[in-house]
């Protein structure tokens, strides 16, 4: 539009000096100051936020960050500002997705990776973040459009891809490993991996990609009855990754049978797509900035408000490849780290009821090696109230004995197999 | 920006039949065609969707409800188009309550009353919902604007006035008693206040008008260290309103004394107020059309991922006069009550593990007569877990013995009243 009325202004300009009679003069000149009043009006529609240097604590209305910084002052967060050095990667910018990113981008966290290939489309008005103006464009376009908006600070990355594809998923690999935003980072070039995604084929690609880069991840999902939702914190070798056990889903309490149905539209919310973004990002910020516990499992019944937690460790059985590796590589790693722990507790004094480990960021216990075979049992067994799995627990893994002796340090995966094998045969 | 443009085209259409030399008319024609493109583009810009008659269930990209009416097919809502019925007073556009009002939108609610009297500010923007072009507006014109964006079939009514003044209290008084949308509505025009406010004041300016008019109400907070917050269910004579107990807040284990220092801007997140806001609406979406449990009271406490929920019931030494007549109103009218209820039950075959009061939308027990001074007991002794309240709780209550005798059904608050000076004295 401004190129538009540039052009307007050089051709009325010109149009002006071809004029013989002066009497017309008045009437273009009249015409000329319309013109730039309209172009006046139009620079002062998008009126956008300039870039922030520095965040300040400073307690004005003019500063977007001020109640962020008074997370410092309120003794919550230690240092807020360290938020500008993380990048997160959000899979999927739907109902979720979106207002996670809308969070985090709020929060002014320093990068966004956004990966989607859907348009918006009217019917995705019923959740928040997207707006029927935005009808037709990809979703990462309309994300980039509203989110640069909203705080000019944040680096967004978008990408319109299927990581279920192979070249997707080439792309959505490459993107992780870029350490370009900042050099300094171990592993993977982002901070946290968010999968925000609605179907069970772009999990398991989440899923690959967190193994085999030893990305830790949060999972989300909502019911397709809209009324439950969940968020799983996966860190791979320690916690179960997604193909170790069967999904598992927060039980609504409504007839399964009229779920699922061939070709049924799936109903959705804004509440309960809404308090799962709030859930997932509120722990994203308790991972990047040290407070509070970071929930390694948290369902969302909101029929009864019921909100189950619980804990999954690895499958020693699991079919993935890259997981198995993760876990061997967590096992042999457990020497130097209670090793770690314990100079790190000789160090502190003693607190009163203070954390088992000074470390566990997120509040997850450490699995003994006889333990691993836990999430082979009878999935009804160890469930907690509320939970379900997705789908049917797959009845070809081995059973293996309760408990096995202790093992030594030299006992690996591999070594487990072995003794697998000569049990069952 | 049309009406300008609406004026040069008129401009010079008129200048093109004064001119005299032919061979000016081709540059005008290139300028007229300039503006009509220009036209064109202003016209395309806020691409609005049309309002839409009735709510279909039809699965397409292009309808805004299918994702709603979805529900009804999953079995958790009986009739979802019913929503357009309804109307809900908002209180507080701020960070809680323009959340609220966006999710109520999308969800195609039939009316919303919006009430605040603040504008909106650059430091307003780590908490969703407003954008940075609308810094300087009120908040009650932004979020109009971009409400009947989103969704052109609510019917929007703002109020830009504060409640806690006598000019303001009167006006939102009157505009909650308006019944011009729903002629058959019995009691108020509204079915639902949700107070989205930050202070006492004004959280005691809704409590009177919802008592005066017998009018439910759902309260929500969060705390000023941007932790913890927490959604409360008030219905006048039934439960507990904001006089009769100091109000709740979730603790979150910080240190009180470094909160609430004078001059100190409070903190705040997206996160927290999303999920209160999502916990606050799925509850009136629950209220509104009979599904699942209403909580009568759910606390958020960010830190620990827990959700403590209790039930509060009215105190016979209220302060509150009309909360007083309310309870007077609630005892007297329980012989019909329970006569109802006797009926219903013995009208509908037992179910297995069915409701102990058929019509309990709001999952509150009856309170038994001699439990109503429960409320009087020490707060510690009956506080869950992780609840404490936000003010030290008043000593000028007298204490009264712990149960009385059964009262009948000629008891009401007077009778308590004398029984209680007879103690006393």
């Amino acid at each position: 539009m401004e190129v538009e009325l540039k052009h307007l202004m050089a051709d009325l300009q010109s149009l002006n000096q071809s004029l013989p009679d002066p009497s017309l003069h008045a009437s273009l000149l009249q015409i000329q100051s319309r013109v730039e009043h309209l172009a006046n009006l139009a620079k002062s529609e998008p009126l956008r936020r300039s870039k922030v240097k520095d965040m300040s604590a400073e307690v004005v209305d003019s500063n977007p960050y001020s109640r962020l910084m008074a997370l410092q002052r309120m003794g919550i967060v230690e240092n807020y500002e360290r938020i500008r050095e993380f990048s997160i990667a959000i899979v999927g910018i739907g109902g979720v997705g979106s207002v996670a990113a809308e969070m985090l981008t709020r929060c002014g966290i320093g990068r966004l990776l956004l990966y989607d290939y859907d348009k918006v489309e009217l019917a995705n008005m019923n959740r928040l973040f997207f707006r029927p103006d935005q009808v037709g464009m990809t979703k990462t376009d309309a994300a980039v459009q509203t989110l640069s908006d909203i705080n000019p600070d944040v680096l967004l990355e978008s990408y319109t891809l299927n990581i279920t594809t192979v070249e997707g998923f080439e792309t959505f690999m490459s993107s992780l490993k870029n350490k370009s935003f900042r050099t300094s980072k171990q592993g993977s070039g982002v901070d946290l991996v968010l999968s925000c995604v609605d179907n069970y084929e772009a999990r398991m690609a989440v899923n690959q990609a967190c193994n085999e880069l030893s990305q830790t991840w949060l999972e989300s999902g909502v019911s397709e009855d809209a009324v439950s939702g969940h968020i799983q914190l996966l860190i791979p070798g320690e916690t179960a990754c997604f193909a170790c056990a069967p999904p598992l889903v927060v039980a609504s309490g409504v007839d399964e049978r009229t779920l699922k149905r061939e070709g049924v539209c799936a109903a959705s919310l804004p509440t309960t797509m809404g308090v799962v973004a709030g859930l997932l990002v509120q722990n994203t910020l308790k991972f990047l900035l040290g407070f509070g516990q970071v929930s390694p499992y948290l369902g969302y019944n909101s029929l009864k408000d019921f909100f189950p937690t619980m804990q999954m460790k690895p499958n020693p059985q699991c079919s993935n490849f890259a997981c198995l590796e993760r876990q061997k590589e967590y096992i042999l790693a457990k020497p130097a780290r209670d090793a770690a722990e314990k100079a790190k507790l000789e160090a502190e004094p003693p607190t009163e009821e203070g954390p088992l480990h000074i470390d566990n960021e997120w509040n997850i216990s450490v699995v003994d090696d006889c333990e691993l075979d836990g999430s082979n049992a009878k999935s009804s067994d160890i469930l907690p109230e509320g939970l379900t799995h997705e789908l049917p627990v797959a009845d070809d893994f081995p059973s293996i004995p309760a408990c096995q002796a202790p093992t030594t340090d030299n006992d690996d995966l591999e070594e487990l197999r072995r003794q697998l094998e000569a049990i069952n045969s």
